[in-house]
C-alpha cells in the first residue's frame, strides 16, 4: 500500500520549496504541487530521493494525503488563493484543512476563515517570516484561524519552526485573521526597524564621514548590544560584503526602495483602529520617498543638497556613535510600543484573545526582526498580560530614562545639519507627546466648534459631556449636521 | 401656475438649511424637503416667507422641480446618499441631476457616477467647505461628476460660493469622484494646518510661557502675515474668548481631539498612491494620540511630564516667538507640497484632468483653509501647470530659504527641552529628505535582497535592471517568490 503524505505543499517558489524541504527533513512525507508542472520536476530531480511525492495535478495532491487532509499553499496572495481554495473544496471532506502560508491581508483570512468553515472544512491563515533561509531552516510562524484545525497542524508547525530559549517560533494565535494580523504588525515592526537602522547608516556616513568598514565595525560591535538582532547581523555583513573591484557592494545599490504593501496595510489598520503608529508610518513614507530617486535629484541641484559635517575629536566622535546606538534602541523601544498598541486595538475590534508575550516569543526567533530584545517585552507581558503600554513598564520606563539624553543629542543634531531621520524624529515627538499630560488640542477643538459647531468635552465637567459655544455672536446655534472635519 | 423650485435641498441639518437659505438669497426658489417632516415645518416656520417650496416627500420635491431637476442631497455620508439615490431613480428622468454635497468618500462617488450615468441621469459629487457659516455666506466648492450636468449647476454653485481676489471659489474639477477627491484633500490639509497652529500655540503656552492674552496679540499679528488665512484668523478669536469667570475658555476645554475620518482618508489615499504625506499623516495620529487622554495622564505619572522652559531676555522671546512664524510657514509649505502631489498621483491613477491652479482658487476663499498663500500656490501653477513640486518652484525656494534657519531652531530647541512638535518635525524631515539626492535606501535595499532576494538597481547599471547577491553563500539562487516586505 502506498504511503500517504502529512500534508500537501501548494507552490514550489523559493519560499514554498523550502518549507517542502524544511517539512520533509522533519521526517514528514510531503506531497508537492506547482501551477508550472516544470517546477514539479525540477523539485523532484533535485530533493525527490526523500519522503517527497510529486504531484501533477490537485486531485492527484490530495488523493495521495493522510486524513484530516491538510493543504498548505504557498502562493501569491489576492485571487489566487481564492481561485484554489475553489478547485480544492470539492475535492477535500469535512474536517480537512486548508493553510494559507502567504503574505495575506487578515480581511481576507477572516472572510475565508468562515467561507471554509461553511463548507464544514477548517481554515488555517498563517503569518511566515524568516525569509528563504528562515523558510528553509526555522521559521517563525504566527497561525490562526479555526481553532479546531491547530492540534492537526501544531506537530508539524512546531517541528519545523525555529525555536529561541527553548521554546518553539510558533504558537496559536487567534481566530480567523489573527495570524495574518500578527505578521503584518510583524512587518510593519520590520519597516520600522529597517528605516531606524538606515538612519543611524545614513549619520554615520554622510554626518560623521565614517567609511563602509569603520560602520561595518560599529555594526559589529552593536551585535553583543541590546541592540543584537538578526537586523543588525545582517547589515554588519552588507557593510563588509565587496564588489568584484573591492569596493563595498552597498554603495553601488540604488538608494530607491521597493515595498510589497504589508508596510502599507499596517499604516492603514492603525489609522482604522485609531492608533498613533507614527514611526512605521514615516518608514513606509520614507521608502515611498526614497523610490522618487530622480525628482530628489532634480530637487538637490535646486534646492542644495549641503549636510554640515560634525566637527570633534576621534573620541568625540566615538562618543557621538555611541549617541547613535542609544537614539536607535529607544527609537526602537517606541515602535514595539506602538506595534503593541496597534494589535490590542485591533484585538478588541475583531474578538480576538491574543496572548501578546506569546507573540514576542514567536517573534523571538526565526523572523526577521528577532531579537534579544523581544524577550524583554516578553518579561513584560509576563508580569502584566494586560499591560497598556511597553513605555511604562519598569524595565522600559528605566531604559528609556537612560537613552533620552543621547537620543534628543542625535536628533537635534541632525535637524541643525539638514539629515532627515524622520524615523527618530517622529518616535521621540510620540515619546514627548505620549507622556503629555495636556496637549494642545484643546485648541483644536476650540477650533473644531468655531467653524463646524463640532462641540468639545472640558477639563471641569464629566467625560462625555459635550458644550457647544456660538463663538462669533453670528451663525445658528445648531451642532455639526453633516460638516466633517 | 405653479412656480417650479431652480433646485431641491434634501435635508436641512445646518449645513443643508443654511445653503438652502443661500441660494434662495441669491433669487432662485428652492423645495426643501427633509426625513425628519417636522424639521420642513420649523424651516418653513422661520425662512419661509422667502421663495422656499416645501416639500413633505420626496415625490412631492420631485414634483415641484423645473427641468432638467436638480436634487441637492446634504445628507449623512454613506448608505442613506445610496439609499436616497436609489428612492429617486423612479421619480426623476433622463438628463435630471442629482447633487450629493456631503462628505462622501470619492471611491463612492465613483461607483455612484456609473450607477447614476447608467440610468441615463447624471450626477455631481461636490465637496462644500466653510463649515456652517460659509454654507450660508459662501462656501468654497469643487464639484465633479457627469460633466454633462456641470452647465446646468454652475449659474447656481457659481452665484452661491466664496469670491475671492475677484474669482468664483467654485469650479469644474474633473470626472466622477474628482470632486470629493479634492474635498478630502481639502480636508486632509486642514488638518495638517489645524495641527501646525496647535504646535505653535503649544511652545508658546508650554515653552515660552505666554499667557492666552499674549498668544491673542501673536496670532493677531500673524493675521497680516503670509501666514494670514482663516485658521489664523479665528485661533486669534478663541484665544480672546473669556469664559463667565473672565477666564480663557480655550484652557479649560479637554485637550482630546475628535475626527470624522477625511483626513484618515486622505492618509490611506496617500499609502495607496505611494505618495509621502508625511505632514497629514503626523497631524491625522496627533489627534489620535491627543484622544488618549486619560492614559496620556497616567503615563506622566510614571515618565514626568517636564518641558524644559526657555531662558533668554524679553527681546529673544520675542525673536523666537518669530522663527516660530517662520517654522509654521515652512512646515505649511512643505504640507500642501505634498497634498498638491497627492493629487498628482490620484490624477494620473484616476485619469482626471485636475487644474490645479483653479483647485487653488477654489481654495483661496470661503474655505476653512483659505488664504492669502493659496494665491501664491496659483501664481506657481499659472507660471508651470506641469510642475512637479511646489518646493522647487522660484517663489517658493527663495520662501523656503528665508526661513530654514528659523525652522531648524525650533524644531531643535523643541527636540531639546522635550516639547512634541510632530508635524514640525516630519516636514523638516521631509524636506531634508526631498533635498537629499542620496539617501539611505541603498542599504535597505541590501537588506531585502539579503534576507527576501527581493534584487536591487544600481547606480551604475540602468534604471529597471535587477540584481541579486547571494551575500552569506548560503541559501538558494532563487529571487523573492511569495516573501513581501
Amino acid at each position: 500500500m502506498k504511503k500517504l503524505a502529512d500534508i500537501g505543499m501548494i507552490g514550489l517558489a523559493v519560499m514554498g520549496e523550502n518549507l517542502a524541504r524544511n517539512i520533509e527533513s522533519k521526517g514528514f512525507t510531503v506531497a508537492v504541487f506547482n501551477r508550472e508542472l516544470e517546477r514539479v520536476d525540477e523539485f523532484t530531480a533535485q530533493y525527490g530521493d526523500g519522503n517527497f511525492i510529486a504531484a501533477y495535478s490537485l486531485e492527484e495532491l490530495v488523493a495521495n494525503l493522510a486524513k484530516p487532509r491538510k493543504v498548505f499553499m504557498m502562493i501569491k496572495a489576492g485571487s489566487p488563493v481564492d481561485e484554489t481554495i475553489d478547485r480544492l473544496l470539492p475535492l477535500l471532506e469535512k474536517g480537512d484543512i486548508i493553510i494559507d502560508g502567504g503574505n495575506s491581508h487578515f480581511p481576507d483570512t477572516i472572510r475565508r476563515t468562515a467561507y471554509v468553515e461553511s463548507k464544514g472544512l477548517l481554515y488555517i491563515g498563517t503569518g511566515v517570516s524568516g525569509g528563504e533561509e528562515g523558510a528553509l531552516l526555522g521559521p517563525s510562524m504566527m497561525p490562526g484561524g479555526s481553532p479546531d484545525a491547530w492540534p492537526h497542524v501544531k506537530p508539524i508547525f512546531q517541528a519545523i519552526c525555529a525555536v529561541a530559549d527553548g521554546s518553539p517560533c510558533c504558537d496559536w494565535v487567534g481566530e480567523n485573521g489573527a495570524g495574518h494580523f500578527v505578521k503584518m504588525v510583524h512587518n510593519g515592526i520590520e519597516y520600522g526597524d529597517i528605516q531606524l537602522i538606515c538612519e543611524a547608516y545614513h549619520i554615520m556616513r554622510d554626518y560623521l564621514g565614517l567609511t563602509d568598514d569603520e560602520m561595518h565595525e560599529v555594526f559589529e560591535s552593536w551585535r553583543s548590544s541590546d541592540l543584537s538582532s538578526y537586523l543588525i547581523d545582517i547589515t554588519a555583513d552588507i557593510l563588509a560584503y565587496k564588489d568584484e573591484d573591492g569596493e563595498p557592494l552597498v554603495e553601488k545599490i540604488l538608494d530607491a526602495a521597493g515595498q510589497k504593501g504589508t508596510g502599507k496595510w499596517t499604516a492603514v489598520a492603525a489609522l482604522d483602529e485609531g492608533v498613533p503608529l507614527t514611526l512605521i508610518g514615516e518608514a513606509v513614507f520614507a521608502r515611498c520617498l526614497s523610490a522618487q530617486k530622480e525628482e530628489r535629484v532634480e530637487a538637490s541641484k535646486i534646492l542644495g543638497s549641503e549636510i554640515t559635517r560634525f566637527v570633534g575629536t576621534d573620541e568625540e566622535k566615538k562618543a557621538f556613535i555611541n549617541s547613535i546606538s542609544r537614539a536607535l534602541l529607544a527609537s526602537k523601544v517606541v515602535s514595539y510600543a506602538q506595534g503593541y498598541m496597534l494589535m490590542r486595538a485591533a484585538a478588541e475590534s475583531y474578538g480576538w484573545h491574543l496572548n501578546y508575550g506569546g507573540i514576542a516569543l514567536m517573534w523571538r526567533g526565526g523572523c526577521i526582526i528577532r531579537s534579544v530584545f523581544l524577550g524583554r517585552i516578553y518579561d513584560a507581558y509576563k508580569a502584566d498580560p494586560e499591560l497598556t503600554n511597553l513605555l511604562t513598564t519598569p524595565y522600559f520606563r528605566e531604559l528609556m530614562a537612560g537613552l533620552i539624553p543621547d537620543w534628543r543629542r542625535v536628533v537635534g543634531a541632525c535637524v541643525a545639519a539638514g539629515l532627515p531621520t524622520p524615523a527618530f524624529s517622529s518616535a521621540l515627538a510620540y515619546y514627548d507627546g505620549y507622556r503629555c499630560p495636556r496637549l494642545p488640542a484643546n485648541l483644536l477643538q476650540a477650533q473644531r466648534d468655531y467653524f463646524g459647531a463640532h462641540t468639545y468635552e472640558r477639563v471641569d465637567a464629566p467625560r462625555g459631556e459635550f458644550f457647544h459655544t456660538n463663538w462669533t455672536g453670528r451663525g445658528g446655534t445648531t451642532s455639526a449636521g453633516t460638516y466633517n472635519a
